[in-house]
C-alpha cells in the first residue's frame, strides 16, 4: 500500500487537522466527536443543513461546508458511517432555531445513524427533517444498501439546499427542495482500478488490467458488469444512456451536469468524457445549463468517473448560481 | 494502459473540446494551432500574460485562463513543448497594445520555442518579455533542463502576474513582478507511482511497491533519491527542509504555501501533508499567510505531491487576494 499517511488509524484525525489549519477562515473542526462546521455557526433564524458519511470521498462532505452550502459535515472513518453522536453534536452546533435538515446518502449505516441522531436532537426540541439521496441508477440493491445508493446528486443537493437555507427558506421548504433534487437527479459511475482503504492495506477488489467495472459504487461495491476496457466515448454512452432513460430526461429539459472524477483520474480525461456527454445530450435535445467537471465525490485514489444529471427549473438554477464559499466550491 | 481516452493521438484535441464546451463563459479554445484564450481577449491597454507547456499537468495552464490570471495558455502534446506558432498566435490574440509577458517553465523545448515565438511577435511590433521559472530545488540540471526545472511556483506567478496586469501595471512592472516571484519561490516534489503517457502506453518509469522517489520532476524525470516509502510526516520534512534552507526562508517571513497533488493522490492525503508542513513552518518561525491544497500542477495520474513556498510581501499578498475567475481558480 502506497499512501501519504502516517498510521492508518490516524488518517481522518490528521486530515481534519490539515483542513482546520488550511481553512480556518471558513470552517472550524470539532474533534471527539468529529465534525466540520461553518466558522459562523449557528446562524440564528437560518435552517441548518448537515450531511456526512464515511471519509475517503473528499471533497465531499467537509469541503462543502461554508456560506451557501453545508452548515456542518460529519466524517466517519474511511468508508464507514459516522456515529450518531457526531451527527447529534453537529445538529446542535448548527441549530439556529429554524430547524435542521439532514441530507443522508442511502447506505444502511448512514440512514440508521442519522435517524438516531435526529431522534436525540428532537428530544432536545430541535426540529429535524431528513432526506435520503438514492440517485444511483446502476443497481437496485447493493452491498450496503436497501434500494439505490446515494452518490453524485448529493453534491448538487448540498449546493442547492444550502442556497435555499441561506435565502431564509423554511425547514419545510428546504426539505421539499431536497426531495425535488433527489427526485430529479440520476447518477452512474465506473472504475478502471480499485482503491485501497488505509486500514485494509490492500485493494478493495481486483480488476484485471484489461477490464473495467460499469456501475461501480463509491466504496468499490460491485456494479452492473465487468467487461473489457472500452473507449472514453463508449464508456460515456454506457453511463449516460441508463441515466437519461431512467428519469427519463426528455427533449427540451435543461440539466445541471456533473462529470466527476473518482480521485485518481486526470482532469484531461474528465474533459474527454464531458465532451462526449455534451454531444449525447445535445443529440437528445437536453440542454446543459450548468456543469461541474472535476473531483467532487471520490473513492480515494480510484481511477474512474461518474456522471450525474439533475433536471433543473428556474428555481434550481437560481439557487445553483447563488454565491457559495466553501473549501472546494466557491463562486 | 487504463485511461478514459479514445485514441492516444486525440487526447489533447478532445480534452480541449471538452474545455471549450464546459467553460465557454470564461474561455475560447482556438484549434490549429491550439491555444486557450480569455473569452474577452484582447483587452486594450492591458498587458497580456501567457504561459504554456506540455499537456498532462492540468489544470495548469489552460485551467488558469481568465480574468485576473492568464490571457492565454498554449498546450502542447502530453509532456511535449508547444510549438512556436502556438505561442506566436496566442501572443497576437491577447495583444492589447501594452505588451505581452511569457511565463516559461524552464525546460529546454519550452524555452527555445517561446524565444522563437517572442521574436516572431516582436517582428510584428508586439513588445514581448519572458521570465523563465526555475524553482525546483531537487536537482541542478535534469533530463530536459539546463539549470533547475520550473514547477509549482509557475502557478503562483500566473496568479500574481495576472493580477498585476489586471490592475493596469506596465509590461516592465509585470515582468519585474514575475522575476520577483521566481526569485522568492521554491518547490520540491515526490512520487509514489509513475504515470503513463498515452502515446507511450506504458509507465514512464518503474518504482517498486516499497519505494518512493524524492525530488521527482513533473514528467517523471529522476529526482534526488529513491528510498523505501516513509511516513507522510517524514516525507513532508524531506520536501520542506531543502526548500526552506534553499532560499532560505527565515524566521519572521510570511509565505504563500501550496501543497499540490500530482494527479492521483486523494485530497485526504494532501491535508495530512499540509498539517505537517504547517507544523514545520511554525517551528521555523515562518507564517503561512495564504495557501492552496489540491491538484494544481499535476503529472497525469501520478501519485505523489509537491510543496511550493513563496515568500510574500504585502504587494504579493494583495495581488494574491485580487479577484480571479478561471476554470480552476476563482475567488
Amino acid at each position: 500500500m502506497k499512501k501519504l499517511i502516517n498510521k492508518p488509524e490516524d488518517v481522518v484525525f490528521e486530515a481534519l487537522g490539515g483542513v482546520a489549519l488550511a481553512h480556518a477562515d471558513l470552517v472550524r473542526v470539532h474533534f471527539n466527536p468529529n465534525y466540520v462546521v461553518r466558522a459562523d455557526a449557528p446562524i440564528q433564524g437560518k435552517v441548518g443543513v448537515i450531511s456526512g458519511g464515511g471519509s475517503g470521498h473528499e471533497p465531499m462532505h467537509g469541503g462543502f461546508v461554508g456560506k451557501g452550502m453545508l452548515d456542518a459535515a460529519c466524517p466517519g472513518a474511511v468508508f464507514t458511517s459516522p456515529t450518531p453522536d457526531q451527527m447529534y453534536e453537529a445538529t446542535k452546533a448548527v441549530s439556529g432555531g429554524a430547524g435542521v435538515l439532514h441530507i443522508v446518502k442511502n447506505y444502511t449505516g448512514d440512514v440508521l445513524n442519522f435517524e438516531m441522531a435526529a431522534e436525540m436532537a428532537q428530544a432536545e426540541g430541535i426540529e429535524v427533517t431528513s432526506v435520503v439521496i438514492d440517485d444511483d441508477v446502476a443497481v437496485q440493491d447493493s452491498l450496503y444498501t436497501a434500494g439505490r445508493r446515494g452518490v453524485g446528486t448529493t453534491v448538487l443537493a448540498e449546493k442547492i439546499c444550502g442556497a435555499g437555507a441561506e435565502q431564509g427558506r423554511s425547514l419545510k421548504a428546504v426539505t421539499e427542495l431536497c426531495q425535488k433534487v433527489n427526485g430529479w437527479g440520476r447518477s452512474m459511475g465506473m472504475a478502471l482500478t480499485s482503491c485501497t482503504v488505509p486500514h485494509a492495506g490492500k485493494p478493495t477488489f481486483d480488476l484485471p488490467e484489461d477490464q473495467m467495472e460499469i456501475g461501480i459504487g463509491i466504496h468499490g461495491e460491485p456494479g452492473r458488469v465487468r467487461m473489457p476496457l472500452k473507449s472514453a466515448d463508449e464508456i460515456t454512452e454506457m453511463l449516460a444512456m441508463p441515466i437519461i432513460n431512467d428519469l427519463p430526461f426528455k427533449r427540451g429539459d435543461q440539466v445541471i451536469a456533473m462529470v466527476n472524477g473518482m480521485g485518481g483520474t486526470p482532469a484531461i480525461e474528465l474533459y474527454i468524457i464531458y465532451r462526449k456527454l455534451a454531444e449525447i445530450l445535445s443529440g437528445s435535445g437536453v440542454a446543459i445549463a450548468r456543469r461541474l467537471v472535476g473531483n467532487y465525490i471520490t473513492s480515494l485514489e480510484m481511477q474512474g468517473c461518474s456522471i450525474t444529471l439533475l433536471k433543473a427549473d428556474d428555481d434550481l438554477l437560481n439557487l445553483w448560481d447563488a454565491p457559495v464559499n466553501t473549501p472546494a466550491l466557491h463562486w
